[in-house]
């Protein structure tokens, strides 16, 4: 085995690893209808021109322009009207000089016309006649066939996460099933003598597994598929055999690890010698997420996370749903959600690491306020009373109260 | 029907709705593997104390802490170790006066002992001999019998939207169900002459539906159950017939419209003539939100959202996705997710409006900049770029290129 003598800073670990990743993303077909939250696995091309026909975008009249140029609230033009194109239908009006046809928003003009006055620029003067007080030009007040997408043109690019209104557009142009990405299968073991079934009630000594759990919870938020793996013992032949396995079913392999180092080395052996190139990273630059192993078996990432529940959850985040996303073929970077708030008291750190502060968000007539959680390691407890974190960067000796800080949130 | 005369802004129409509210929140007992994003029906009280044990933070060894008192690196401590505390176990050992036993983090303690020293503070003098470099305090590196939680304790109060750490917690407390409130039934009516549906290739003067399904699409990601009762004509009774289907079926009842005006106004009499006490809102202060219709019908919510589907989208945000929160109990108030970034163009408004103005993210050298997507209402492609919207406040009349704002992510 290899001997790593520096941890690294998170983001070198990442990309240590993203370098020698090869992505080939598969794609399945969803309908439209259940394809939210997915990620497109080819370019999405519109097989047709949108709108199909000119449509008016206002309320109003369709005219010919022309009769309408040098109106104004003095000298009005007036017009005859001499139908409708009701929602819905072709024009069954024809406009000769003069004339014009009730429109609406979203309908088609009548034949003959080529822009809308809006109602609210004109006035009625007895039956079926109109003044317009505002000339409109040619085209105004419509949307050309294609203008807002043409046949044959991307409407979402592969790689890209399917939101609610994207799933509209889909719809609208009669697109009724998408190519996405599989979703990734992330293969989850836990280690750890100490751990029992969320089900058994442990003895003295004896914990549950939180950490796979959380884990799964974290997978599927991501957009991959969790699978478990099992619970195996502080034992080498045990976690080889799990790790064989979960090689063989995922995309991904994570160990949660217990609390204990003996286990982690354990599963440093274990990545280190299934497959090469084994262990790329032992140990980043982060607090709480110091003993965090990143490794790739025979093209497979596989992570060690720290037995630390808050650490485990924070170097997911960091790590594991990139790759997650790495492998969905997702092309735009997820954007970090969160929130500006203003801190309530000093958090110290060390130069050179990145440290992870959990907090909680208080709403104060000044604004959010961000509270950190601190406690002993471990605490159940924190996890649950934290909103968010707060990063203190890797050449940063800390954070002061008052500070105005970022919380992504959870 | 009451006439409108005002409209009023966004929050002011939330709370005249949520006020005449009366919320009972239905609970559903599921897997704690499946309470994913869901919200707490009830407290969530934790059955036992956490740790059941006085557990090691450390790795090291735990010893009784008189032993160590006034030990330096001049003068250490000595100590026997007289075994170990595996992982997972019960204590073998028992400690008498100058004894030690190996302590793993999370491991119990020996007989006897009362803290554990940190490994780094001691070093190996031959054979089961250890010094200790600084002293330790009774308790010192041990979480004792509930510190954490309490048998009894509230661990994640009602109306709490759970996350992936939460279901941690609950597992590490053996809680593997859990009562959440059922997902609030959002019945969807799309009403229009000009609608087909999306597997319908539409004829001239027809589009496809798209509000209903991004409004599904927002329903899902709320929390909601959507219910699709179908496609209807502009037509009084034919939305008189949609809307009592809804309401029989639905806890909410949202009007997805068609882009004319006199759709609009039908479902204004239907929503107001269906039960007490009709409709409370007609029209908000808000750009693109404005022929919005909110409505209580004999105790259920109902929505009349604008035909435009950036305005639908936008207008769900502000005021259907607050009440299917309401209806399940959920209790925080949701935190805006976003991200500030500095605009690239002004932004005109008119004081006494709120408008929301969609942009699209760019990552540029100097941070974020928000690049506002205008276009012409109801174009489908602005939906596709759109990143987030910014608000420019009520009072406000515009913002200018260069501003820093907060950028409300889709």
């Amino acid at each position: 085995m290899r001997e790593f003598f520096n941890v690294i800073p998170p983001d070198e670990a990442l990309e240590t690893l993203l370098d020698r990743l090869e992505v080939t993303v598969r794609a399945v077909i969803v309908p439209t209808s259940q394809a939210l939250g997915r990620v497109t696995a080819e370019d999405v091309v519109s097989p047709e021109d949108l709108p199909p026909y000119p449509r008016s975008t206002m309320d109003g009249y369709s005219v010919r322009a022309r009769d309408t140029f040098g109106a104004s609230e003095a000298l009005p033009a007036f017009c005859q009207v001499v139908g409708e194109v009701a929602m819905g239908s072709q024009p069954q009006v024809s406009l000769a000089t003069g004339h014009a046809a009730v429109a609406y928003t979203g309908g088609m003009l009548a034949e003959g016309a080529d822009a809308v006055v809006m109602v609210e620029n004109t006035q009625c003067v007895g039956d079926n006649s109109i003044e317009i007080l505002r000339p409109v030009a040619p085209g105004e007040n419509v949307i050309q066939v294609g203008e807002d997408v043409r046949a044959g043109d991307t409407v979402i690019p592969k790689g890209r996460h399917i939101r609610p209104q994207d799933i509209g557009v889909l719809f609208s142009l009669g697109i009724t099933e998408v190519a996405v990405a599989q979703r990734p299968r992330v293969a989850i073991v836990s280690t750890g003598d100490e751990l029992v079934a969320p089900e058994e009630s442990p003895v003295p000594g004896q914990v549950r597994d939180i950490n796979s759990y959380s884990v799964a919870s974290l997978v599927r938020e991501a957009g991959g598929l969790p699978m478990h793996i099992g619970l195996v013992a502080d034992d080498y032949e045990a976690q080889r055999l799990a790790a064989m396995d979960g090689l063989e079913r995922g995309d991904i392999l994570v160990f949660s690890a217990g609390s204990s180092v003996s286990s982690r080395d354990l599963t440093v052996r274990v990545l280190d010698e299934l497959g090469p190139p084994g262990v790329l990273v032992h140990g980043i630059a982060h607090k709480p997420g110091k003993p965090t192993i990143v490794a790739l078996v025979d093209g497979t990432p596989a992570f060690g996370l720290p037995g630390n529940p808050v650490s485990a959850m924070v170097v997911f985040g960091i790590l594991v749903r990139p790759v997650i996303q790495a492998l969905m073929g997702r092309t735009e970077p997820p954007v970090t959600h969160g929130v500006h708030a203003k801190l309530t008291k000093d958090i110290r750190s060390a130069t050179g690491r990145e440290d992870h502060v959990q907090v909680k968000l208080i709403e104060s007539d000044t604004g959010i306020l961000a509270d950190p959680v601190f406690g002993k390691s471990n605490l159940i407890r924190t996890l649950v009373e934290a909103d968010g974190v707060v990063v203190v960067p890797l050449d940063d000796g800390g954070l002061y109260g008052g500070d105005e800080v970022f919380v992504r949130l959870y």
